[in-house]
């Protein structure tokens, strides 16, 4: 729809029809489901993945039950530090620097009697389907795995980015310059919480669209990164 | 690029060549910088404009000199309170409710020696282009003035959304159930924060694009709603 050279970039839901089961190959169900929606994967492009699905390829399920304390003490299990405390909810850093509710600990799109877990290693999750897609499909593609958070100070949640594999998840600015020549003072920009974002507004909490495929992206920000990279390290953090 | 049916949305940069100035139509600017993208504007897209375009147009620059402590003595009069001080950097409450740095005052892509404060009633500023747009070209868009904030616990800026006209800043998905059935636990979702992340990946900070059309949004979210909504009242606040 714009002119060559225009910056322009398509975020597309990719559907998937069945519950995604422990042990499925999410990389080669997702290759299919980029098909149906007409878009494929192609090198260059960004695919986006909830955490949800990737729990539970992994086999992240717990039984919980239905008892209403079970949450609270996987999420206290999942923890590494718990920051605050309202009623059930906790805000906790995760083992791996996450500032979120109950560990991310969760009970929707989960079989009832169950609760997902975030995955293990979600940059590990983030580079199993990067190869995957590459081995299949013969494509490289940034993988980014999202997952829905709350913040301090804004109502409303927005997705971020907690896996991420073949894309830098902060982009330095230092040393450039605006249209005047002075130096710039927004210095790094998280694009991989900002596609994370992107990729939400397609993929709505109540349908079966677990992932979208994100084209056009500036190829610069193509490359190593890792969503780690995003953990503000607590001496850094006026906020904990 | 997709089948009819599958949720997707494009979004494009719109490129300003010349200076904003006090007293400029940014609507009329923006609307011919979407003709010269080829996208134009339709009733129905989503027009996300940054915050700076807009305090230029309404004349919202202060001289500050080359005096170092100037931005400093600005930040604190535009703040409501300031809750975190660090050096120079100043993490303060805005009078709208917004908490960032500096409350906002900045000095890139604004000529030397002067600041660019926050519009004084961001919803009011995007209710002015969207009733402009619709008075020139007889299109209503949404309209989502854009500010790039840092956030505690996770490296790097994101724009998120401080003015909006023509759309709900926030999508409330309670009563709503997920597909085992089961209600949903995320209830509201930040869309214009989501909207103006995703815009941000075609602006760039240093190039003259500080304007985006997102085109293919759910139609659902137009509507009734403002950027204040999206402030979280301290009181419901356990991070301040």
């Amino acid at each position: 729809m714009s002119v060559p050279g225009a910056a322009s970039f398509t975020v597309t839901a990719l559907r998937l029809e069945g519950e995604v089961r422990p042990g499925d190959r999410l990389a080669r169900l997702l290759l299919a489901a980029a098909d149906d929606a007409g878009t494929g994967l192609r090198t260059g492009d960004c695919l986006v993945v909830t955490q949800k699905v990737v729990s539970k390829a992994e086999g992240r399920l717990v039984p919980v039950g239905d008892d209403p304390g079970a949450r609270r003490r996987l999420a206290e299990k999942e923890a590494r530090r718990v920051l605050r405390r309202r009623g059930d909810l906790l805000i906790t850093e995760t083992r791996h620097g996450w500032v979120c509710a109950n560990s991310g600990v969760d009970l929707s799109n989960v079989e009832a009697g169950r609760a997902a877990l975030l995955p293990v290693d979600p940059d590990r999750s983030a580079r199993r389907i990067h190869d995957e897609l590459r081995a299949v499909a013969g494509v490289t593609v940034a993988v980014v795995i999202s997952d829905t958070f709350g913040r301090p100070w804004r109502r409303g949640l927005v997705d971020v980015a907690i896996g991420v594999c073949g894309l830098h998840a902060l982009v330095d600015l230092r040393g450039r310059r605006d249209h005047h020549g002075r130096p710039l003072e927004v210095t790094e920009v998280a694009v991989a919480d900002e596609i994370a974002a992107a990729a939400e507004l397609v993929m709505g909490k109540d349908r079966r669209c677990p992932a979208a495929v994100v084209r056009g992206l500036d190829p610069a920000w193509l490359g190593e990164g890792r969503a780690a990279d995003l953990v503000r390290p607590p001496t850094e953090d006026l906020f904990r």
